[in-house]
C-alpha cells in the first residue's frame, strides 16, 4: 500500500497493530477520524492513554478496577466465602450480567496453554491458593471455558487445593437453552445425560 | 454492559464510536491494549493525534498530503494536462497501485448523494471546473464507482465543463479479469459487448 502521507501511514500502521484489524480496515478508520471533528480523535486518544496509565487491578481478585479493591470485592453484601474462578474480566462481566453469582471472583488472567507459552506461573494461581490456605473460602466455582486448556487449568488448581477443606464445583455442561437436541455434539449430549438433575430442581430455575 | 471501571468504560465507549466496531469488539481491543506495554498505546494515540492535527489536503488536488502540494502534484514527471477524477483518497491509492495513470488526480471527497444529504456544493467540484476553465486540462478521466451516485456526479461535472474544450472519458465497464461470463450481471455483460474493443488492442495490454 502506497501512502501519500507519512502521518497517515504511521497512523494506519499503529491502528493495524490491533488484533483483527488489517491495513485496509485501519485505513478506513483513519480516514473516518480525518472526516470527524478533531476533538473526537483527541477524546479517543486521551481515553486510551488514561486507561492504560491509571487503570489498576483489584488487589484481591485481579479484576480491572479504578481503586485498589474492585467494586465487587468492596461490596459488603457479597458472600466472601464463595469464589468463582474465571479466565479474564470479560467472564466476570458475563457472569455478573446473569445475576446468578452472589460471591466474589478470582481472575486468573488466562488459561494454562503450553502451545501459547502460558504456564501456571504466568497466571494468578498462587494468590488463589493463598486465599484457600487461609481457610476463608468455603466453595470454589470453576467457570473456565470447557476446552482442553480450561480443563487443564481447573485440574492444576484442584491439585494445589485439594488438601485444604474447600468444596469445588464446576459450571454445568449441557445443552444450551433453546438448542435443538439433534444438533448437539455427542460429548455435550452424553454429559448432559450423565449430569442430569432432578426435574423438580429445574422447575425452580 | 456493566463495567468494573469507569476508565475502561470510557475507553470502550470511545473506541466503539469508530465505524464497524461494536461494544464487544471495543472491549476486546481495550483489553488487548491493557495487556500490551504502555508505550504501544502511547504510540497509537500519538499517531492518531498528529495525523488529525498536522495532516493537510493538497491545495491543487485535495489528496491527503504532508505538504501544501502532494507528492503526485509536485512530481515534474507527471502529465499535468490529464486529470483523473476520483471519489476519495483510497481511489488514488488504488489507481496508483496499477501504475496505469501518468497524469494528476482530483479528489472530490465523495459523491453527490441526496439520500445522504451530500450535494454538489459539499464536494470539491468548483476547483475542478476552475482548472478546466483555465484551459490547462486536455483530458478528464471520470473514475467514480459505477453506481447511481457515481453516474450522477459524473454527469453533473460533465454539464459544468462541456462548454470548454476538454476531452472526457470514463473508466471501462466490463467483465472483471478472471470472472466467469455466465455469472456476470446483464447490464455489465451488455455494456461489455457494446463497448467492445479491437482484439489487437487487447493483445497490447
Amino acid at each position: 500500500m502506497e501512502f501519500s502521507s507519512k502521518l497517515l501511514e504511521n497512523a494506519v500502521n499503529q491502528i493495524s497493530q490491533l488484533p483483527g484489524i488489517g491495513k485496509r480496515t485501519a485505513l478506513r478508520l483513519a480516514l473516518h477520524l480525518l472526516r470527524q471533528p478533531k476533538e473526537n480523535t483527541h477524546k479517543l486518544s486521551l481515553a486510551l492513554e488514561t486507561m492504560v496509565n491509571d487503570l489498576k487491578l483489584c488487589k484481591s481478585c485481579h479484576n480491572i478496577s479504578d481503586n485498589d479493591l474492585c467494586d465487587i470485592c468492596a461490596n459488603p453484601l457479597r458472600k466472601t466465602d464463595v469464589i468463582c474462578v474465571v479466565e479474564d474480566i470479560r467472564d466476570v462481566m458475563a457472569i455478573e450480567n446473569t445475576a446468578s453469582h452472589k460471591g466474589l471472583y478470582h481472575v486468573l488472567g488466562g488459561k494454562i496453554s503450553p502451545m501459547d507459552g502460558v504456564g501456571p506461573h504466568d497466571l494468578n494461581i498462587s494468590s488463589l491458593v493463598e486465599k484457600v490456605k487461609n481457610g476463608s473460602v468455603k466453595e470454589l466455582i470453576f467457570a473456565l471455558s470447557p476446552t482442553m486448556e480450561g480443563d487443564t487449568t481447573n485440574f492444576y488448581i484442584y491439585k494445589q487445593i485439594k488438601e485444604f477443606e474447600v468444596e469445588t464445583s464446576t459450571i454445568a455442561r449441557g445443552i444450551s437453552v433453546g438448542d435443538e437436541l439433534e444438533y448437539a455434539d455427542e460429548i455435550t449430549l452424553g454429559r448432559s445425560i450423565l449430569n442430569r438433575i432432578p426435574f423438580e430442581n429445574s422447575l425452580k430455575l
